[in-house]
C-alpha cells in the first residue's frame, strides 16, 4: 500500500488484494509441481542469503515491542533468532520435498454399474490468514499455500510488520523466479484494523480464514467471517500420570511438557496425578519444577503433599497460562482424569503416561481432543513433528481439519467419474 | 411434542431436543459396531414390515400436498412408492454392511524422533438436518448418522410430517432393539418455523447443519447458523459433447442425463455442443428430446440447426429447471465449454463426452465442480452410485466435504501419538 494510503481506502485496497488473490489462485491451482517447488526453494535460499536483513528488520520490531511494554511471551514469539530463520528456510525446503497433494487421485474403483469412481485432490482457492507476533508464520503459511495450490492473503500483527515485509520480499523473489504470479502471496501492508473486517467480508475472494492469535481475535473472526474459519482457540493441555505409569517416563514427559517452551499452545497447563502414585511422584516433580522456576498451583490433596504451593481455583483449571505456571490435581484414576479433561480442556492436546494397555487404549479412544498421546510430551503436537512439513495452525475444531493443519488441510477432494458412455437405469 | 405443545415453547422444546441429542451422541460415539449394525438392520426390517403403514401415512401427506397445489417436482419427491420404501430398507442394509469408519487408525508411522503419529477417525457429534419433501432422507440420514456414531436431529418439511413420523418410529424400534439411546435420532415434531431458528442457534448442542432444499432455505440457514453448514445449492449440471466424441455414447449419455429423472439435482440442465459436431448430433437429439417431451431452449447457432425451438437467455443458463426443459449452446470447443461452466455452473456435476485423452484429462483437472465426469451421465452423481451407501446430501462447498456426503463426511480425524517416554528437545 505504502504511498497510496492517502488516495485509496482500506476497503478498496483489500478488495484489490482479494481480486488479485483470486486471479492468482486460478493460475496457482494448475501450476506444475516443479514450478511450485522452485518457488519454495528460491524463497528458502533468499531467506538464508537475507538473514542479516531479516534480523535487522526484526530488531526494529523487537525494540518497538519492548518499548511498548508488550507481554514477554509475545516478544519471545516475535523474535527471529538465527535458529528460527534457518528453521523457516528448512521448513520451506521440507515442504518442497513433500509430495504434491494436488491432482492426487485416490480410491478409483469400479462400481457394479461399470463406472469408475474416485477422488481428485484440489486446492481450496484463496486462504486468508490473520495472525499475531510470530513472523515465521509468514514463511510457513506462504509455503504451505503455494505447495497446495492456494493463493494466500497474510495479515500479520502490526508489531511484526517490518519482519513480515522482509520475509514477503523473499517469497516474491521465489514466486517470480518460478514464473508464478507474485500476487499468489500478498502480505497486507496496512496496520489499520479495518483491513481485517474487509478481509472477513469478502467471501467472493476468500475461501477460508485461519485466525491465529488470542481469544479476542478468534472470537471476532468467528463472529464476523462470512466464509469458513479454521480456528484455534486455547491450548489447555493436560498430562495424566496414571498409577500404572513408569515413574522415569512420567517425570521426563511432564517436565518437558511444561518447561521446554512454555509460551506455546501445546505446553502442558494442568497436571493430573493418580492418587496411587501422587506421594511418590509429586515431591520429586515439585523439586524439579521449583528449580526450573515453575509456579505450582495445587488442589487440596496436592497441597498436602507439597505444602508450600498456592491453591488452584476453578479459574486456574480453565486458564491457558502460556507461562511458567502449572495447576496440579490429584484424581482417583483414569475416569476422573478423563472427566476433568472433558470439563476443563480445550480439545487441543492431552496425554496419558501409563504402562497399562487397556487404559492407554481407552484414553486414546475416549478423549475427544485434536491430539491424544500415550507416553509422549504434549510439545510434540506440531506440524513439523507430525511430518506435515510446517503448519498454518492447529485446529481445535472438528470440522474439515483437526489438529495441526498442513498441506492436506488446505485442500479438498472432488469426485471423478470415468465411463464409456455409461448411463443410469 | 404433540400434546405438550400448549405447555412448552418451541424454543424450550428444541433446547430439550438438543440436550438429549448431545447426551445420546456421547453414548453413540463409543457404541460397538455390532450394536450400530443391529440398529440399522432392525430398522430396515421394521420398514419392510411396516410398508403398508408407511404408504398410508405418506398417502395422507400426498393428498394434502395435491390439494394445496404443490409443485409436481415436489410431489414426485414426496411420494413413497413400494420401490422407494424397499430402497430405504436396502440403503440401511447397505450402510450396515459398510466398514465402521469410527476408530479407524490410519497412517500410523514412526517419526525421526521415535514417536509414532497417526490419525483416528471420530464422529462429529450432533448433526442437524433440515430438509423438504423427500421422506427417504429421514431413513438415509438417520442410518448414516448412526453408523458414523453421530446423533441426529431431523427437521423434515411440514408436507412430509406424517411420513417422517412413521419412518422415525421404525428407527426408534431399531435403536431400542440394539440397546442404543432412542434419542440418537430425533425427528422434530412441530411444523413451527421457529424450530429452525432455534436449531440454528444452539451451537452447544449441534456440531454441523445440513440443509437440503430450495435456495431460500439454504440461504437462510447459511445466514443464521452459528455452527458449520454443509450446504447444497443449485445443481446446474452440464454435459459438453466434444467434436472428438463417439456419437453413440454422446447421444446415450445426454439423453439419460436429461430424461432419466429430471426433478433431481444431478440432472443435466444445459447441453454444450462443439461446433464441429453440432450439425451431426443436434438434429437427432432434437427428435429424441421432442419425443420425450423435453422443451429445448437454444443459442442462435442451435436455433439455426433446430429452427423450431425457443431462444435461451442468460437467465436460462443460470437456472436449475428441475423439469423437462434443457438449454442448448453451440461452443467453439473445450476452452469455451469450460468457460461457460465456470461462469454459469454451480460446481455440482459436469461431464464431457470425448474420445480424446488429453481433452478428457484437462476437463477432469480444470473443471472445478464437486463431480467431474468423462463419458458418463451426470445422473450417476449420487452417494448410492458412488458406493457411499446413501448420502445425507451433496455438498457444493469445498470445505470439509465435497460432492455426495456419506459416512466419511460425517466424521473427523484426531491425531494420536504413541511414545515410550519421548520428549521434545
Amino acid at each position: 500500500m505504502g504511498h497510496n494510503q492517502a488516495i485509496i481506502s482500506v476497503r478498496d485496497y483489500m478488495q484489490q488484494t482479494g481480486r488479485q488473490a483470486r486471479a492468482a489462485s486460478r493460475l496457482l491451482a494448475r501450476a506444475a509441481t516443479r514450478a511450485k517447488n522452485q518457488a519454495l526453494e528460491v524463497t528458502a535460499q533468499t531467506i538464508r542469503e537475507q538473514a542479516a536483513a531479516l534480523t535487522a528488520a526484526n530488531r526494529l520490531d523487537l525494540d518497538e515491542a519492548r518499548s511498548a511494554g508488550l507481554d514477554p511471551a509475545l516478544i519471545d514469539r516475535l523474535e527471529l533468532t538465527p535458529v528460527r530463520i534457518e528453521a523457516m528456510a528448512e521448513g520451506l525446503m521440507q515442504i518442497a520435498a513433500l509430495a504434491d497433494p494436488i491432482g492426487e487421485i485416490s480410491g478409483l474403483n469400479y462400481r457394479p454399474t461399470g463406472i469408475q469412481v474416485g477422488r481428485m485432490r484440489v486446492p481450496l482457492g484463496v486462504v486468508g490468514i490473520i495472525y499475531e507476533s510470530r513472523p515465521n508464520v509468514t514463511a510457513d503459511a506462504a509455503g504451505l499455500c503455494i505447495k497446495s495450490g492456494n493463493a494466500a492473503i497474510l495479515r500479520g500483527g502490526s508489531e511484526a510488520l517490518r519482519s513480515n515485509q522482509a520475509i514477503a520480499a523473499c517469497i516474491r523473489a521465489g514466486l517470480a523466479a518460478a514464473g508464478l504470479p507474485t500476487d499468489a502471496v500478498q502480505v497486507v501492508e496496512t496496520v489499520d484494523r479495518e483491513a481485517v473486517s474487509a478481509l472477513l467480508g469478502m467471501p467472493e475472494y476468500v475461501d477460508v480464514i485461519i485466525p491465529r492469535g488470542g481469544k479476542g481475535l478468534i472470537e471476532r473472526v468467528s463472529r464476523e467471517a462470512r466464509m469458513p474459519v479454521i480456528k484455534h482457540l486455547d491450548g489447555i493441555c493436560h498430562v495424566y500420570i496414571d498409577d500404572k505409569a513408569d515413574l522415569e517416563k512420567a517425570v521426563r514427559v511432564v517436565y518437558n511438557a511444561k518447561t521446554q517452551r512454555c509460551g506455546t499452545c501445546n505446553a502442558m497447563e494442568c497436571l493430573l496425578v493418580a492418587e496411587g502414585i501422587a506421594e511418590t511422584v509429586l515431591p520429586r516433580l515439585g523439586r524439579m519444577y521449583q528449580e526450573a522456576g515453575v509456579e505450582l498451583r495445587g488442589c487440596e490433596r496436592t497441597r498436602r503433599i507439597l505444602p508450600g504451593i498456592k491453591a488452584a481455583t476453578d479459574q486456574d483449571y480453565a486458564t491457558e497460562y502460556l507461562a511458567l505456571i502449572l495447576s496440579v490435581k490429584v484424581v482417583p484414576g483414569l475416569e476422573a482424569a478423563m472427566d476433568h479433561i472433558a470439563r476443563y480442556g480445550s480439545q487441543h492436546t492431552d496425554a496419558i503416561v501409563t504402562e497399562d494397555f487397556t487404559r492407554a487404549r481407552r484414553f486414546l479412544t475416549e478423549v475427544d481432543s485434536s491430539s491424544v498421546m500415550v507416553n509422549a510430551s504434549t510439545r510434540f503436537s506440531d506440524g513439523f513433528e507430525y511430518g506435515l512439513g510446517a503448519e498454518v495452525g492447529i485446529s481445535t475444531d472438528k470440522f474439515h481439519a483437526r489438529g495441526p493443519v498442513g498441506l492436506e488441510g488446505l485442500t479438498s477432494q472432488k469426485f471423478i467419474v470415468l465411463g464409456d458412455g455409461h448411463i443410469r437405469t
